[in-house]
């Protein structure tokens, strides 16, 4: 179906990006032939290192003209095999466009490359007194990662997710041509929003090159709060009550008990308390220690008066750090306590985050596996890992199709989506397809044809 | 091209909708050729007013079978003749499909049909104590047509536009197909985002007839601040130092003394002041007293640094009633002045507007027409009005023409775009086609064909 790379075709990639960005055969290491989560994976036949929208757009031309499939990774963090050559062919790394071209003081924009690194960009906001306010978990993601994901994070019940904050993209196209799209304005309605068509398509229209980005005057203070809960329920029914006493919290994250014990042992760090079975952790900012401390007052009282037998405020540099570094542990110190696991990333209407969650323990109990989960509660999106522990491939197989069987179709049930933010990738195009159905499949095929006539660029992913 | 439409065919849309919700030739009243500009018109063969999902996609899968273009009509406060049906057939009218259906207070959502309009939803958020923040000039226009348009609106400084608050589209497609989008959650990546891509689509790609939409909790105090200047330029200077400033205004509009002098004639109301050349008027909203003065206290004292000579505190009722009154006239009040109008919705960078602004005067002097203008200076949208005054037709044509296209052109040399919130429908067709070149117009083209293999659904507009 696709040509193979020639050794002809590997000269002319050298002459576009220089000798030592094309990697080759044995040079290539094997991480690149799969994501964080590695469960699928296959190696690229070449390696390029690009440093340039022109030499990206180069690099597709010929591609384009050869019939050789490219596919483009950032770090490498995804969960869903959105950046694996599953059809060979070139795999185009971008990490190395890493810079931040522009802070634009009076329109509030940062345009960076799409290597920049999702810490390094939230640094550099802070420095300038910005806050950039999409937080996933996966720090060292790249931006051009974050964008294809549309990745959503922590601060998304006061912020919203990345296509909030996503004002311009410089793409290339399968062909080779570049586009700009949309500006550094707030407003646009001029025609089909292609841009927000690229957000979240996980790379199969179109390689994001550089990208403008909406930031936020930095809140002068920040405080979290961390409240324990004698069960699950009961913090997770607390979560609608403090939304809708108007206190707005940039980040309402809910923790078992499990979880956290996992991540002091993955760390080495002590969580501050560990008493209860659950723990919902809330963050506040704002301008005036007066507004902050009154919003943190309304949420802690109405905890307490719900059932919370403590509230903790956490304001010291090092209970944040401790707290934080725990939140932010949790996926790789699930991955540490098991053999392999594999992940669901629902999205559920925030008042059926708790019926999920409770169906999740009941299939744990029903198939004798370990389901550990921890999720962004006001927002319903839920991250939950099936463990492998000591399963032989046949049984992982087996109870791994039907719990993610089941676990999508209960999502969907209650109202939910396939994916509130690791995409769709290679691992959950069946998912997708069971939930949208055939037509609405049949139009993301065909915008993609249109994106993509050959079907080159990170073939096989989301909806092929 | 299209076939027109049949008695036979009269007699089976009446099957479907019923006899009086069929309207032809003289029944049908002259306001639906055109929109509330007028300059573009066309009467349609029939009028349909439909009341129901299941209607309208019947409505689809007769008029497709048959090849007759179907355009939706809301409320026809449009400005660029996106709901004029320029190739005749039938005109959908969704203005009964007005019910409110669901408020669900756990996930802030409120479930509407396309034909509520943008003051009954904002009334009925304030009732049950919530904020639709989108906020148009236009209160009159349906919400169907606010997402068809991505509206944006007053508070789009601090809460962004129409599709930021879109979570879930209920649509029927050229075909009869219907399909539900999204979902009420606050986060998506499950395959391309079918829903951003019909938010601004005007109708071409997909008929709305049903959406869920984000609410956020009612601020308790807004409190509104007029700040006169000796001039526009110090005026629109003050505008990225107050954001720069945190203290995040709802809304930061810009107001020249013409403009509010027509309003004043035009509502026979006074304004509290028109002894300045130009105003800032600011909204701040939130939920304590102490932070909505402290927040208009920082904004005042830097206005007043920088040379206003003075703030007025606009918080009772009659005065805000006075102030807001006066700008929601603003386009009537244009209108009335003046014998013919056409407009233009440029948004460009917030840095740039005071340029802009400037740029128009000149035109103005060099054509010798009145440009009167006033916008959103928080967010750089600008709504620019050619007045044709006592010009004959050809001078009319002409002057419109040249200024048009050198504003356009200014526009996107201050790294603006077509259109901020009016969309582009068919009046703007040929300025977008000159921004965008045809790369991205042929990539319009294909995902129209994707949606309507027949071209028959609002035939003509955006990229046709």
């Amino acid at each position: 179906m696709y040509n193979r790379i020639t050794d002809a075709d590997i000269a002319a990639l050298r002459g576009i990006v220089g000798e030592s960005a094309v990697l080759t055969g044995v040079e290539i290491n094997e991480d690149y032939s799969h994501d964080e989560l590695g469960g699928i994976s296959r190696m690229p036949e070449a390696l390029i290192r690009a440093h340039s929208t022109e030499e990206i757009s180069a690099v597709m031309k010929l591609a384009y003209a050869r019939e050789i499939p490219v596919t483009v990774r950032g770090s490498g963090t995804g969960l869903v095999g959105a950046a694996v050559p599953v059809e060979g062919g070139i795999l185009l790394e971008t990490t190395g466009m890493n810079k931040i071209l522009e802070l634009d003081r009076d329109n509030l924009t940062v345009t960076v490359q799409p290597g920049v690194l999702l810490m390094e960009l939230a640094a550099f906001a802070e420095e300038n007194d910005f806050l950039y306010p999409p937080d996933p978990g996966e720090k060292s993601a790249t931006i051009g990662g974050n964008i294809s994901t549309n990745a959503g994070g922590m601060r998304a019940v006061k912020y919203g997710v990345t296509r909030d904050y996503v004002r311009a993209l410089t793409v290339v196209m399968p062909d080779g041509e570049i586009m700009e799209l949309g500006a550094k304005v707030a407003k646009n309605s001029s025609g089909y929003s292609l841009k927000d068509l690229i957000i979240g398509s996980e790379g199969t229209l179109a390689i994001i090159t550089q990208a403008t980005l909406k930031l936020v005057p930095l809140p002068k203070i920040s405080v979290s709060l961390l409240v324990p809960f004698p069960d699950m329920t009961s913090a997770i029914e607390a979560v609608p009550q403090i939304i809708r006493s108007k206190v707005t919290p940039t980040a309402i994250e809910y923790m078992s008990r499990d979880t956290i014990l996992f991540s002091e042992n993955y760390l080495g760090k002590k969580f501050p308390d560990t008493k209860s079975d659950a723990y919902i952790l809330m963050t506040f900012d704002g301008n005036t220690d007066e507004q902050v401390e009154a919003d943190m007052k309304t949420a802690a009282d109405l905890c307490l008066s719900i059932g919370a037998p403590d509230a903790y405020i956490v304001d010291t540099e090092e209970r944040k750090k401790s707290v934080w570094s725990a939140r932010g542990a949790f996926l790789e110190a699930i991955k540490a306590s098991t053999t392999e696991m594999d992940e669901c990333d629902v999205v559920v209407p925030g008042s059926h985050v708790d019926a999920f969650i409770k169906f999740t323990h009941e299939l744990a109990k029903e198939f004798g596996v370990r389901i550990p989960s921890f999720g962004h509660a006001g927002d319903g999106n839920l991250h939950v890992y099936i463990c492998r522990d000591n399963l032989d491939d046949d049984a992982w197989k087996m109870t791994l199709d039907a719990c993610f069987d089941r676990m999508y179709k209960k999502a969907e049930e209650l109202g939910g989506l396939v994916s509130g933010e690791h995409g769709i990738g290679y691992a959950k195009k069946e998912y997708l397809k069971r939930q949208y159905g055939e037509y609405p499949i049949a139009l993301m095929q065909g915008i993609k044809q249109v994106f993509d006539k050959k079907n080159i660029l990170n073939p096989g992913k989301i909806c092929f």
